[in-house]
């Protein structure tokens, strides 16, 4: 039998959280607006660790599966996903053209290097391309103001059907920052790529601006009229806030579910003495006589490890907290406030009937962006 | 074609990781008691990140491999290892007992519930085990004190050929600590534990008691005459210290070298005004003009997140930092200090020509414990 943990995915929390998003998104914008806009979920990284085949089925209400590694459009098509495929961050080299081809794939462009590659593409083989504007993230896509030379390659590899629709694509650095002054410099700048695609009369009929805090945050503005508005929710379908645990814009604000719940089981109890430390590095002392559960996860399993003495975990549908410092494979509670547990409880350590990932994560001062990927592949998985 | 990123695992360094704690104790101790000493290599956590496979090639020299993960015995086994197999945690449940018994593993015994299940062996089917002390770090374990039933329930046990020998095992709260107090606390309860079964005339012939942290710095203490001594080096085998980057106990004043390297390639080139910022949270401001790389390296590859602009890689031979914040796909680095560097160049962010995991991980105010363990399954692997 495997080590007593599991990590329990809920496909119809990732179908409520797509539905959710989509809600949020037509109240701030209207039916008629909203009918144009398409998602493409993001579920890169292995769907944000909750595997590939649990987010087929949980998006399959989605337009689009947007992913960055590239082995993984054809394990998706073999999965039966028909609808729309995404590259986000293209294609790497030469080589990977066919692929694309091959899974009718969108891919993103992002540099001239990959501009020079899709001539190679034969006529006839037209791919749907993501045309990334650095918008001031400086990390992919053109500058707006040498876009001109871009789009005059992008007609020509149109008109030798290399290249069929080029949607326009950004990225924003801080949508989740209190300050809205670095979102609405980014978005002037995509106006400013507009207008270059405008004046060159190249024909732009799809946008893609909104990740996850864009859409929830900023939906009315950035989806414009006029155009198929493309968003690419990523974190929040997981059931996760991208603003983290704050207060007004935490999960459960939003209406959304975890789509992961962690368990472990208690596979140890000690009975330690008032002045007795718990773990490595000593870092608890108990002030009292306190029953320590020793439960079956640890930071190899993807849990934090600097969780701090505040992290709660529920056992018993009662909410506790660490006892010490995380280990590799182990980790302490504090049992005072359980009497009733005992070996071979299961913990919950976040999602349904626990903390939300999002305080887990806050407690050890890091993400639930990263915490999610870090779930190792030696956590048994049940997908439900 | 996978996304250009790489870990090469050596397992040549591991073995010489190894050699060198082997050595390294050898010196301490004299030839005499040396030649008692075994070595058993934890290879938990998919060896640490590295795979289960390197560890079986890397450690061949070893005397055994210590795991927690019950289906890692099996699967060791096919692997064609057939010395000591052992499993630290011990067993979960009654149905783990077959599994131990078919692959001829030591399990540790750490608490009452394990040694009532011990009683449903058949007889003559004789296990090994580690009877673990709680020596004060009070997570999994006996006390010293509450040892006299145990020793009873196994002295029954050896009677009914239902246990073998039994190995007397410890483990150190703080041998990473600066001060020594806490090994000098932890090191009298064991010694408590060994007069308990002296007392009792139960014979005890083996001890493990050194992890990484003891193996290095106190062996001539700890490893005890009159007995077997069995260390369990981690994290050290695998190129890290476990004191980290600290002054004088950095891997490299022990010798050590990387068993991992993590590369990744340039796959965009960004040329940033003075002013601009690059990256989530635009974190990164350019002083001057600035030339970015984007590195296909992010957290979710196992890359830490909060890594800081200290942070160091190394392009064409060359060191330099990362600029803004690592993203989960992506980092981004500054090239001013590389102007060769150019699109498609590998980049090294820790390991053989590039800075020591234990660097990258202070920067990130992390370990290399946890930075090991995740990296991602989606990072392609090569075991040289």
């Amino acid at each position: 039998m495997p080590r007593p943990i599991l990590a329990t995915i809920s496909t119809s929390n990732m179908a409520h959280n797509l539905r959710t998003v989509q809600q949020h998104i037509a109240q701030q914008v209207g039916a008629a607006r909203f009918e144009r806009t398409k998602t493409f979920a993001v579920a890169k990284a292995n769907g944000y660790g909750h595997g590939i085949e649990a987010a087929v089925q949980g998006f399959a209400a989605a337009d689009g599966i947007a992913v960055i590694e590239t082995e993984m459009l054809a394990r998706l098509r073999e999965l039966g996903w028909h609808k729309e495929l995404v590259l986000l961050e293209g294609f790497f080299e030469k080589a990977d053209l066919e692929l694309l081809q091959h899974t009718r794939s969108i891919t993103a462009i992002h540099c001239q290097e990959q501009l020079d590659e899709l001539r190679s593409l034969p006529a006839g083989a037209a791919l749907k391309v993501m045309l990334k504007v650095n918008t001031g993230m400086n990390r992919l896509g053109f500058r707006p103001e040498l876009l001109s030379s871009v789009l005059t390659q992008l007609a020509q590899l149109q008109s030798q059907a290399k290249v069929s629709e080029v949607i326009m694509m950004m990225h924003f650095a801080d949508a989740d920052a209190f300050d809205r002054d670095s979102v609405d410099d980014a978005w002037a700048r995509m106006q400013q790529a507009l207008q270059q695609a405008q004046l060159r009369q190249f024909r732009i009929e799809s946008l893609s601006v909104c990740n996850s805090a864009a859409s929830l945050r900023y939906a009315d503005d950035l989806l414009l009229e006029g155009y198929r508005n493309i968003i690419r929710p990523g974190l929040c379908l997981y059931g996760a806030s991208p603003m983290g645990n704050a207060e007004h814009e935490a999960a459960i604000d939003f209406n959304l579910k975890p789509a992961m719940t962690l368990k472990a089981q208690i596979i140890a109890i000690q009975q330690v003495r008032a002045g007795e430390t718990v773990g490595y590095g000593s870092r608890f002392t108990a002030q009292e006589p306190t029953r320590i559960a020793i439960v079956a996860c640890g930071y190899a399993d993807g849990y934090p490890r600097w969780a701090d003495a505040s992290t709660p975990v529920v056992v018993n549908g009662i909410e506790t907290t660490l006892a010490g410092r995380v280990s590799m494979d182990m980790m302490s509670i504090n049992l005072n406030p359980v009497p009733s547990a005992k070996l071979g409880d299961w913990v919950t350590l976040w999602g349904e009937g626990g903390p939300t990932i999002d305080r887990v994560t806050e407690c050890a001062r890091m993400g639930s962006y990263e915490t999610l990927c870090h779930l190792n592949l030696r956590v048994p998985k049940e997908i439900i």
